[in-house]
């Protein structure tokens, strides 16, 4: 058996003795597993692969602890795998990222265990639970110092897929060389595909104009970073607790976002972007949106834009642009937009470094929790605003990446069968074609493995 | 009317909504006149005054307000002196010092409003107490970043009387000369006399050693700081709540103290830290404790001396040495005492930054308000431990500090009389000697106004 | 015509009026051909083409102009290439190394322009020759400030061919990423093949230790630098005046040497390493020299260390190591080597940054040009010192060189026919079969393009 | 005896074999002797005493040895004085201080050693010499790094005596500090008195500011560094080869320049800089100067003007402004004044960090040897321009200052009796009554010590 210690770095070296307890005490197995996988997965940082069952099988004796010492807390590793140690020392940027494990996982756990139960209780208003879901995500990004040097306006948050094309995988890489060499900084989902290139891309056009704050912030979820451990250039890594804070913290932390082609993951951030957007208290609000992707792609995003305008309406179709081949392009609205985006938040006294002032309502907060039960019941009609429309389509495909590769749906689906989604028949048409484009195209999984879709859908 | 807005730097920049609300919402409207009285304090910095009334008179109409923007807090100061101006600007010391009296007060007293009342409570054991409250203590350091850098076993805490004579004063600026050109950090009470001396004198021998890291550190407390405000050198300004926490912080943050003669107020700092020596559990715990003082001293650390071991008996006596008129062996003393501490800590697995390893009974820790009923039943006799006795004295001199200086206590005894202390007669009549021999050194005020005593000392 | 003026950076900024007239009063014509190429080729860095003319073809019209300012010099591009700007502005990188092409090429040439006739004429001893050019070398190092921060042992240079297949590129990569893993910087020769595979991995190697003090060392010479423009790796361009500079420069800033598989420049430098090491005083001289390549490269280093064993003898072959396929094992050999070559520096007094201690023979020091006549002269034969064996070999191999890639050799082949080796049939025989292997394996020119020899081998 | 060995710091320790053999090598008697006592003045930094033999008694045996190491050269000190030590360490800013001596004495001197020679040969033309000197000024300046850093328009040269009475300190002090809050860098002789008073108050300054860049320049000459040691504050120190070439670097590197109360030394300051802004070439060039004292100096400087007005007349009169007791505004005179030294050095195309635009002739460039000799042969009388007037006006004074305080030429006095200076009657009873004000307001010498003149004054 081999044991490994890790000196505590960064804030961990300085924690209270009531911190100390809190960490070291728990005896919740569930987070433990939880904790325990998510540091497994960072040490396989740069392993390509998104079948997390796979990825783990060689570490069934790994282990992680806690040791309480005068000062603080340490780390230490117990069969931990070879392929992050560099003659016996671990890599520092896995040393970091472990730690970033520890800060969010288990210290922001145990401050904000009750933060979903409270919002859910009778005596909260919404008002006030908005405020204090964006609250947390606000100080979980500040205790990660992600808001520090977040400032300058030019934090670029990139979606897209993890499984692409390598054609589409250069194209995100050469999107990120373009924002790179304007000194743009990338965050996104933090695995590999289009979470990957547009680093890559960024870290070379970074280097060329000796640009030395290269940013690469990843930021994942514990359902999720199994299955997409780091890339080897995420240099900030922050874990939210679930999808819907995780996709605030982008939201957020951005100054513009680009969406390369990827698959339902992919259009459920759209939508839940659009969602938002959608508020009538957001209109006035800049936010720079840019759909791309190489040579071959118009007839993906004329699919999306398509069910965008037949479910939405033109008025959201208006937030974004759609730029194809041209990644000179793309990176230049972007540049161009900070001005809009600089003239906002200084006439709302908001922060450059945190995006208060845009509005975003509770159901776009709070946790979907994707059983067959809740999917069945989604009100797939037209019979509400758009921005709830929005907000059920979201919730609609959050279920379905669940049911693709988060371990816990996986195993739901493998039991109870698929999830039955049921609505207005004009939607649900709208909604199969949709779908039935992004299996044709391989959009699902990674190449290689067939996909079995996880849902049917019914017409009321 | 002259209105200044000051823009937020450092933490303060970076508040959530529920944090802005809890700051800017307080109606409580004794701590808003602490706030701003500090504040009057602070943007007097550098002043040599130790009569609150009379540097405060000029500035009635002076206010301090705090106003809510989308992105956090702004301060705004309404009158405030011409003296912390350069052309219109603020000075940019005295707007740092602002923040953290905004910090400290406001901040940090939302966060602990309730940890002494919680103290008292009945289902709270005394472990949990210390614990808390050191952990309060660690807490306010570190949101001070006072821990960040206090890692190198190089600061030197120096107590001594604000009223003090030119020979006593260079002196202690000889010290700090010795002390900086060794490369340590000086903190102190950040008031004049012997809290300012070492501070100027370390600066000079720091930038001969062109060493950049000079700390200049100093915690005061709100119902003094008025009193003694900061001086022009101190660089790092801590405000604890009351004189209980502050000598925590001092004797936790240290890694070494000078006592330079003083008056009652030096003398309770003697006796706490003595008091926490003398627990046998700290028997083994290397604590660095110098008394010295220019030549002519000599008497006056003799009576200290006998004091000490005539009530606390020679093993407290063992725990300090005494230099006459040799600023270079006392910083050689406390140069070569580092080994020790070092490997203390790393034996006891301690933080550098903070000494957690050294154990403090709680009546140390909790507040003693010096009414004339608690003064009136000290306990002032020998029917207890060495360490209780330390305790029950350093009560009694933290009383007469506050009946000289502080200006609700000086209220008390205008309006009741003098406190009325009692004991054993031989207890009684070594504290009376003390206590004489100060008032006659002229170690109770500032030069020019004449001592009129706040106790009087009965025999039971 | 599009002109664009560009500010001085760095050193540049502070010239004295004098330095200024020498700088913008050159009317050398040849001087300033050289130095318009360079900088037409450093502003192509990073396409991948070793054709200077077809590199050079579009941009006829491009001229560079030196303007005298009160404070300095300007450097004004005409008609720059459009790959080096982004929207507008030239890219920062190629800025830096277009001021190191005028530091280098200008301003160190109108320093040391008579260094090599002043070394020629009689009344110079060759120990002061040889102090004069290592002086050199040192201060056009110093002056391009690769001397700061080179004093931590940890400077590998990586010679290999610049036509190389993937598989051999990858590995260089691969032994890069396992350098930059323990920290170790790159020096190169700066173009494409194995001179950039090392530095694109040692850069992700870097990024994930979070070494934020990479180094990427390019260091070239007029000659050659359009055929071989900077890769988009480099961070320091250094131009040395001719190939004998170039390889001081390379030996006395390593700490180490890996050779990568090559052609006949890679056996240049190999013959010029070995021939200094075999110089008697440098006999306890430790220097780190690994030959490596991927699976498959085997027989390609048996050939050469046969080559090395039959003409230098079992002395030379000892002082490399060949490594095949193992990259962690090469750099794990050069990680150890550092206390050695540590050891050595104290103990001679040496500089860490500069490896004054070995000792140069003015023969690898002064240039040889590569003429018809000289290369028909040199002495092929056994009847000489292994040194003197080494360096004429390395001059046979280095106008094979200029034959092959260099314009100006080039042009002299074309006209006069090719160059004309002769001597001991036995060494001829060993030098045909090598140069024949090297042709066999595509090692001359890039792929694509066909091997026409510049050379006839003739045995006397 | 003791011997210290201090390792090279900075430049130095990157020396070529060639800069080695120059500095190791020289035989130059009285070069050593100069460097030994300009190392000795060094180590006595922060001694206020301006009588060379008093301060250098104590040290006969005081040697300093250069030693030759592979890697460059070391320095050993031979029983130096303690005061330099801290615990057996020399203190870090004498450390930095030797080698600036080292550079400036002995590097610089070797490499223009010729300049002064050859400037006299006749194949020179005076724009070439003018060029040539300023350069070595550039060049001095640069090669000690204190060019970098310089371009912000913030350097302010204090000028002022030595031998100042207590106000007069407090005074500069006051100045100093009132410019340290403006955030301006202080430059003066080095010594004591107005040359240490604006540093010390600018120190406190930057430090209320948190201005972290705070510079202290003193620029001295061999001759006059051991009567002035550099005071305690100093952290950058230049040794111009006399006072010539030291006015010009104090000219060209200021951006404002204030002269407090002095003697002769200071009076030849003030006719230098106007004797330059008389050229009509800087008619246009705007050069904040300002004349300041404390209450009670207005006497003083209406007997300057009056002179200036006597004898350059009014033009020369508005080059500066006279400002009586007011700290404050002086410091904001000089703020403003920044915008038109900005603007005037965009429009010239110059460089903010060295005034090459100012023209000034040789006359003021080359070195005025004071002997008996030259001194009554100075042409004080009104047939020449008003620049050439104040050329010789400003030579007389320098020599008186000679007289006063280097050793040389006192010894010259001792021998042969005072100078004999004559000219035009009227200019000379001017004269007289100037310098008889200085010595009756003891302005000649430190208080303490009888002042006998050097000097007799004779009308033609």
């Amino acid at each position: 058996m081999k044991r490994i210690g890790l000196n505590p770095v960064g804030w961990i070296s300085q924690l209270s003795q009531g911190e100390v307890t809190l960490l070291t005490g728990t005896t919740d197995r569930e987070l433990y597993k939880v904790f325990r996988d998510c540091c497994l997965a960072v040490l396989n940082s740069g392993v390509d692969l998104d079948d997390a069952a796979a990825l783990f099988a060689p570490y069934e004796s790994f282990r992680v602890e806690l040791v309480r010492r005068e000062r603080g807390v340490k780390m230490e590793l117990i069969d931990p795998p070879e392929v992050a140690f560099v003659d016996g020392t671990l890599i520092r940027g896995v040393h970091e990222h472990l730690f970033s494990v520890l800060r969010d996982l288990l210290y922001m756990h145990v401050k904000y265990s009750g933060i979903e139960a409270h919002a859910a209780s009778d005596n909260t208003t919404e008002q006030e639970t908005t405020i204090s879901i964006t609250d947390m995500v606000f100080d979980m990004l500040r205790h990660a110092k992600a808001l520090d040097g977040n400032d300058e306006l030019n934090t670029i948050v990139c979606w897209g897929g993890h499984s692409i094309g390598l054609e589409e995988y250069k194209y995100t890489k050469e999107v990120g060389y373009q924002l790179g060499l304007r000194q743009m900084n990338i965050c996104t989902g933090c695995g590999p595909g289009a979470m990957k290139g547009p680093m890559k891309g960024a870290a070379i056009g970074h280097a060329k104009q000796r640009y030395k704050k290269g940013r690469y912030i990843g930021i994942s979820e514990p359902s999720i970073i199994a299955a997409e451990p780091p890339n080897a250039i995420v240099n900030e890594l922050i874990i939210m607790p679930d999808i819907e804070k995780r996709l605030e913290a982008f939201v957020r932390a951005a100054h513009g976002i680009v969406i390369f082609p990827g698959g339902v993951g992919t259009a459920e951030e759209l939508l839940y972007l659009l969602g938002i957007l959608m508020d009538e208290r957001n209109s006035q609000h800049p936010f720079p949106l840019i759909l791309t992707g190489p040579e071959g792609t118009q007839g993906y995003f004329e699919a999306i834009d398509t069910f965008v305008g037949k479910t939405l309406g033109p008025a959201a179709q208006s937030r974004y642009q759609i730029i194809v081949n041209d990644p000179v392009a793309v990176a230049r609205a972007l540049c161009e937009s900070k001005q809009k985006v600089e003239q906002y938040r200084l006439a709302m006294g908001d922060s450059f470094s945190f995006n208060w002032s845009l509005k975003i309502e509770p159901e776009f907060q709070h946790r979907f929790e994707p059983t067959h039960e809740a999917m069945a019941q989604l009100p797939l009609h037209r019979n509400q605003s758009v921005g709830q429309l929005a907000s059920t389509l979201r919730k609609a495909f959050s279920g379905i990446v669940a049911g693709n590769i988060k371990a816990k749906t996986v195993a739901e689906i493998k039991r109870k069968g698929r999830f039955k989604l049921s609505g207005d028949p004009e939607l649900m048409t709208l909604i199969d074609e949709l779908l039935a484009s992004f299996v044709a195209q391989q959009r699902m999984k990674l190449p290689g493995s067939r996909y079995e879709p996880c849902y049917t859908i019914a017409v009321e």
